[in-house]
């Protein structure tokens, strides 16, 4: 009776439709009915066995709900209310969390990030949130699911490539990678005051959805070499901002090549494999280079501002959710996302 | 008559006392009488053929002296005054120097490292101050060529690198190496609040030297690995600065593998060969981690500020001048220097 | 023969057009034809006798026009080239300029603002741009003179006044006052990514103008409280930066009064009479407060930034420009300036 | 039986020791058993009427003690261990905490002060600390009471001060007023590199604490005029940040006519009465002043780090802790600390 359908890891290539007990809320827990959650690249890796986590475990980090029960420690919060919580959802109490780095939470790499990696995910019908009254966001009147989907990670994520690259007004930015979430960095890049949005990319549809959302100038990389040709649309001088958006060496490695002496990579990639610097490209050392990696920053403060930016209609990303599938056919969701056909960009999965 | 003895760069392995004709000033130049001067570690990789200049260019980027003949451009100096110029000679207004990345003036990589790199150097009775309006810094009465010696590069590099590294009061902070840029980073993280300060090396002198000038613990790394200790003497937790003062894969890789997620490593060394970033030690890109490389930054304000902090008292460097040659010597100097034998530090060179 | 018409301030009350010697440039000067000039609400300032400056002054400090003649140190321009050059005009190589705070050049303050104050300003055929180096900038092909007529100054200022607020993603800004560096503020409120920003002034047609360039609610200070009304706006909250555009303890101490705890307060006004803080605005002087204030950012680097914004058409302020003058009006001009009629936000003037 | 002695605000003018129930902690509580706390300057005011608070509450905001019970919800903790907590106890988990902004906690201006404030304080045997997992920190062994007893308040209000300044290495900083917070700016402005260091008081006592602190020039304000004598000291420049540690109108006013333009006022004063700023020493708001106020920062993370400062030797402020009374003796202790008597700085209070 109290069961519910949830899509479970099951084994590297394999991420199955299970029954599942509804969870209990513990004291600063918050149960949450799920209305809408989307498939990350992430879960991909997880499916393809290239990013362990425990089999049994339920996937997805992106919840857009309702609260359905809450912990006896909660407060400020009523069941029925609209939500949605951060991929990332950080304790606020712990060391690393008071000092500003709360996606690091309790001082672990990537600590922060439990919901569909350290504890059961949000690819069900039910989820618990941990920590809630740190997380819990209440979704602001007007605003659909779809709308604010892209909140949790995505935007979040892109956005935050954009401010640790310290954006400036007049700067010149490139982003290599225009998937959803160097779609997102493009969008943060605008947002930020960048005068000159250089992306990169290799699927014509997404340099198009690129230069809707705030790209200037777009390159396919199958068309032209992107470090020659920024370079020469920078007079030689490079780009103030590189966003890596992918996670390879070559976009890496790109990115320090088009970046100016005493300017930022901002690192949004989940790298395999190796990855080397190129000497020349950063001066041997001497060159005031900045290097800096961002985890999808989280918590409520971060989603509410989030969703202003939303309703505000700054940015509408709603391009983005070009699928929508049932949560029953979760298999099938998997299966275009991973192969990236159909033009797929993000996927609105309906439990 | 009018010539000048000049320590110059003849071909890799060679660098040869000559005499040269005393340069005359341009407009925006100033003339320099050496005092006293110092061979850096970089003039050894000059020595070595590692790092390419020009056959021809006289060495030397650390100059103090006395104002032998101003610029018809340069307003408010005058012949006589003692003062020092640092290594990196920004003009201070082109579009680089203006976005507040002096030392990469004119855009270019290194671009504001002049001195014994694209003009001629210091190590020479006679040497020209570019720039000199941004340049010339009068020393304050009292303070010895000795005390301000290790302004221009040394000391101005090394509390870069804890500048850099945004270090805060309570922060525990690493230097891998303790030469004297790694000697200098070890006073400068003393010096902005630091209050746990590791220094690694592998001679017992430096580390010495390192205690005296701040390490609250010291490592040799012939007797440990630092690695391993760091790691234990945090709990586990890493570090929350890493400085990196040699230029090597290694201890670059160290400084990684001890940083704490949110953590920052700034790097201060010249890299030869590869440098790659273990995927383990950096969460794969997700661990929120910041890495920084920086020039020794210069100009007057710069150079005025380090020696408010010499007459201070806050930092004695003095200690660091181990030895002392005429000019006429400095090739035996360069071979002393070179070795690193006798345990020395810095040599102060007498025109 | 050598002579030019040029708008000098006589004594209070009078400015008049006068015929003047063509100056010469020294060493680091540049001279030129101006094109396109403004008057600026500093100047209306200086007409009243409310800011002091020397009579026979020329005034005027918002220059477009063309390179005549450059100083014998100037390097990297030519003659023709069309160019702007900021209000404030920083040597770049003093002691302040080096540490960042150019528009006090020379640790004065206001020590950059030389145009129009200290030395003549540009409303006028000719002018002499001091420190060229550090100023000259290219206009870029393809922009009119109306189109960066609002570089020098105005925008600087304005954009300025959001920069200094460290305006985030997300944020809630009010501005008071919507003249034309409120207008500005209120644009670069927007360029950074502010997404709900209010704007208040008495006039309905400056606050149309605030919509369009980028203002969600206007408030017409005749028709409501406006402390009141933001508060509720934002629930009771307050807003997250405040800035002021105006001048008066009125518009002062309504943004302390809006401002949420640990907020900012970005002042531009130039304020004359007292200035006091009421105390339950800032909590006693326990609310995390910041108060920053800001004058004009110059140099050519900043005004190559600027520049890039009008030219990838992020920002439009062409709509400021209301009226066009002859310099053989200008007298006129100041009339209609400073009266405030026909609608007037900025007065292009053509020499 | 189930009582304690707790000190207790009943009128203005009486603070009284009373019997009180030890209370019960909630979920997310502890109760600690206070083995030493101290009187504040708040404290005073509160006493005096000048800041008011509910007749009844128990006063004290400096806790050290011993965990006696945990609340359900808190973890990681054991009844027994010695803690201490900050003034100020964050929950961690609002809007304004997740945004930096802890210590006004709850968006409320000073709503992180809650101890002695708007809940009962630790001027008692017994006190319940709030939001307990984000503010309980273990005392590193070694460390007596007296050497913590500074951390909750003093010692991170006046490093506060230091720190909201942006002290950067070989800067100029005065503070005006050296009672204990003013007292530990100075070692605060110390500990963060400032390189000259005047330090402003009327009490001789207190003055040659401050150079025992790190002050390297103290000014006697019965002896000089400080605004000109530190401007003779600065020749003529002003320094580059100002601490105002008093809370009146003539020590802010002093702070603003001895600031550099550029420079920044640190302000942790308790203000009454009016604050108004000279238009002549802020430029007429045109010199890029800052002004920043300071509520003394709390939570776990900072107050482990201020007891690293203490552990690590780098400032010692055991020297400020100048008497001792038992807690039954406590309403002797106020009278002795109001009256700023026999050279009183703080007072350790042991129930």
């Amino acid at each position: 009776m109290n069961t519910m359908k949830a899509a479970v890891f099951v084994e590297p290539g394999k991420i199955e439709l299970q029954q599942r007990p509804i969870p209990k809320p513990g004291p600063t827990d918050a149960l949450l009915k799920v209305t809408t959650t989307t498939i990350c690249g992430t879960d991909v890796h997880i499916l393809k066995g290239e990013y362990p986590v425990t089999p049994g475990l339920i996937v997805g980090h992106e919840p857009v709900g309702v609260i359905a029960e809450l912990g006896s420690a909660v407060t400020g919060y009523q069941v029925g209310q609209r939500v949605i919580a951060g991929a990332i959802t950080p304790c606020g109490q712990c060391h690393s969390c008071l000092d500003g780095v709360s996606s690091q939470c309790g001082g672990k790499a990537m600590g922060g990030w439990q919901l569909g990696n350290s504890i059961d995910g949000c690819q069900a019908e039910y989820v618990l949130i941990p920590n809630a009254q740190a997380n819990l966001t209440l979704v602001p009147d007007g605003l659909t699911d779809e709308q604010v989907l892209m909140c949790p990670d995505i935007m979040s994520t892109g956005f935050g490539g954009a401010e640790s690259g310290h954006i400036r007004i007049g700067d010149t930015v490139v982003i290599f990678a225009q998937g959803p979430i160097g779609l997102c960095a493009t969008a943060g890049a605008k947002l930020m005051g960048a005068t000159r949005i250089i992306a990169v990319d290799g699927v014509p549809e997404r340099l198009e959805v690129a230069r809707r959302l705030g790209a200037d100038i777009t390159l396919n990389f199958r068309d032209c070499d992107p470090v020659t040709r920024i370079m020469e649309l920078t007079g030689g001088k490079g780009v103030d901002v590189a966003i890596e958006a992918l996670g390879t060496q070559q976009t890496f490695e790109s990115c320090l090549r088009v970046l100016r002496p005493g300017g930022t990579l901002s690192s949004l990639g989940v790298y395999s494999g190796k990855l080397s610097m190129p000497l020349d490209a950063i001066a041997a050392g001497l060159g005031d280079h900045h290097i800096v990696t961002t985890l999808c920053p989280g918590g409520k403060e971060r989603m509410r501002r989030l969703m202003e930016v939303v309703a505000s209609g700054r940015v509408d990303l709603t391009a983005m959710v070009t699928h929508s599938f049932a949560l029953d056919d979760i298999v099938e969701a998997y299966a275009l996302f991973a192969a990236q056909k159909d033009g797929v960009l993000k996927i609105a999965i309906k439990p």
